[in-house]
């Protein structure tokens, strides 16, 4: 029986799927409300965008785009690679980032289409629908896209200002329940700006051990911490705890527009062999991992750029964090929690100091339309009364910005 | 109440989701239980990959390469293009392809991480879990791995060798039912060759429009047909039937690793303005497009290249499919159909003239074993007693491998 003898289909009526209707970013549901136009008489200047290649100032190494030269002149890297990447890409990563305490294999690497791509892979991978998910508050917005998406609950566990952004463990322990799949941590913190202690870690590691919770940590940002601060891979302080961490060349490498990420599969007493590495390489083959270019040149990107390249990036983020908390934290009405790594500042908004400015996004509204400077409000990352800055411009623009803001909260200060 | 109160988490045990489980290759599924191994004193050639770059007789232009080593040495591409892609790059899509009868503006063209990336998008927006989606048979095995994904039940309609493996519309209207999402149709054909009559895709789009059924259109391997064939871009021959086509770099520009796909959607009477173009945008969310180096180039790469180039490729293949054609038609055994265009041939096996060979499973294992020739069984792509072979190797490797097959065939014949 064909179904044009059918009711249902007399007339061209074609919704999106429920997944594409849940799917949405929060950034965009916010900013997409904000209708004030900047102010015409000044530049505009945005501290809003996670992206280091924005001004120029930060740029790959020339021998990283060399690498990638090459590859394009020998055309024997324009196939398809394997959907979890070339294997000797897969063991460039593994060579890059193996360390005794949390060893990795090629087997143990999956590329990505950035590390968007990976964060997407390992929710999926881990969570069923009508599972729950446990998230940072605040934090990148991305998760809470991806598990929406796949009609998983989410849970938000509170990063604490008071206490340099620390997870809230208690409160974190006390949202799992037998249907929470996971835990995303995120280290260096976007937005936060913030780097766990070991100690900080271990007690989180605790949690998870004690509830058997898997864990995907977002490393992204890993390396770019400031002095006085280290970084731990979450997986080298467990050895029980099975953890998925992803990675990428987009931050430290700065070229988030080249899409390669990678997923370490963490799981040194086999938990995840059962059925989630065959997970993650079945998800691969939905979209054939990332750019061929890209991976054949990983090998050169990863180990053949002197590391006095990234401690030059680490060293101008940390003179511009330092500029941007000199600055801030003179200024009435504001609250710098200082930032230790990554490229971001949350600053407080005292709104009971200011006669106009209720809230967060009125805050960033008013800003843009009187100084022509742009910043995210908090509440894209469910965190209000806070602005998130991007510290990435270079510091002659910093500069300019931020007199711009301590001129605008004067004005509006009561 | 914290979980570790609670008995189902009191050990590891962590499984794969759903959505990871019912995530699979048929192809893998097939070929990876072939375990007869190359035959060590004869070269291996293998037509079963569909990579033109497999054995550097294909070759993208220089000037595509060249345009990336421009964006390289910018520094300007590296950053985070927006998730549908760069607006440059979408108009660029837009100005190739658009045609009087079936008109794009950028505003209609979504960047994807490949074909594949712009297929399992197109899916994603048109079916829900429990809907059902029909697809060729013989087709190309994404389609199936994608909606498994989803949980959209398959259902298969058939295409006809006897009619240059036209699609049996009849059979086709008889699966539609009132949860029938979308049917993907793929012209020119993987795994067949076959190109499609205007009138056969008149027809096919009559059976759409009386039953109300948008269609997704795998066109990626448009323009690459043999003399006496004309390419129709399906959704130039419908005013009313909403299309989403999807295309990209991968075969006619010979990288398929580059991982630039797009989408196209044709919709001349706003069906798919209420909410699929919304869906759409929402979906790149997830993993935020591809390279932005390629799409920067992208311009250069569809704008500048000599068409006598692509015309050369196309002459290449047709001269490979004529190759193929005249050996293997005089093989006892095979039935050889002749191609249309793409970079494929179907050959069916007569099973009952040979003596130990009951299926096409066995022939491809025998063949592999005694000749070390590759290529893949009918059954990968639901079509029993047929070959797929790929015709993209240099004219002497397919002689050398087809004397083989004949070799193989006369000595297996009753």
């Amino acid at each position: 029986m064909s179904a044009h003898n059918c009711n249902s289909r007399q007339s061209w009526k074609v919704s999106a799927s429920i997944v594409a209707k849940r799917t949405s970013n929060p950034i965009r549901a916010i900013v997409d409300h904000i209708k004030v136009k900047p102010n015409v008489h000044k530049s505009v200047i945005s501290l809003a965008l996670g992206d280091p290649t924005l001004f120029g100032n930060f740029k790959i190494h020339q021998s990283c785009t060399d690498a990638i030269i090459k590859q394009l002149n020998s055309f024997q890297s324009n196939g398809y690679p394997p959907s979890t990447g070339y294997q000797h890409a897969r063991q460039a990563v593994a060579d890059k980032f193996t360390l005794p305490e949390a060893p990795v294999t090629a087997q143990d690497i999956i590329l990505a289409s950035g590390c968007s791509g990976a964060l997407d892979m390992c929710i999926a991978v881990l969570c069923n629908e009508g599972d729950n998910i446990l998230l940072p508050r605040p934090g990148f917005s991305l998760y809470q896209t991806c598990a929406d998406s796949k009609g998983v609950e989410v849970r938000y566990y509170d990063l604490l200002p008071e206490n340099n952004w620390e997870m809230d463990l208690k409160q974190l322990e006390s949202l799992i329940d037998d249907r929470t799949a996971t835990v995303v941590m995120n280290n260096p913190s976007n937005p936060c700006g913030s780097v766990f202690s070991k100690q900080h870690l271990l007690d989180f590691l605790a949690v998870c051990e004690r509830n058997h919770l898997p864990v995907i940590a977002d490393e992204i940002y890993c390396d770019l911490v400031f002095s006085g601060n280290t970084f731990y891979p979450l997986a080298s302080l467990t050895q029980t705890v099975p953890v998925l961490a992803v990675g990428g060349l987009a931050k430290k490498y700065l070229v988030p527009g080249w899409r390669l990420g990678w997923i370490f599969i963490h799981d040194r007493n086999d938990i995840f062999a059962a059925e989630v590495r065959d997970g993650l390489n079945s998800l691969s083959q939905l979209i054939l991992g990332p750019n061929s270019l890209i991976q054949a040149a990983l090998r050169d990107i990863l180990h053949n750029t002197e590391d006095s390249f990234y401690d030059d990036t680490r060293v101008q983020l940390e003179a511009n964090a330092k500029l941007s908390t000199e600055i801030l934290s003179r200024v009435p009405g504001l609250r710098v929690i200082v930032p230790q790594g990554a490229m971001y500042v949350m600053i407080g908004i005292d709104v009971a100091q200011f006669k106009d400015i209720p809230n967060d996004i009125v805050f960033t509204e008013k800003l843009l339309g009187e100084e022509s400077v742009m910043c995210l409000p908090g509440s894209v990352f469910k965190c209000p009364n806070f602005i998130r800055i991007v510290f990435t411009a270079p510091p002659e623009v910093l500069e300019d910005a931020y007199n711009r803001m301590a001129e605008f909260c004067v004005r509006h200060h009561i």
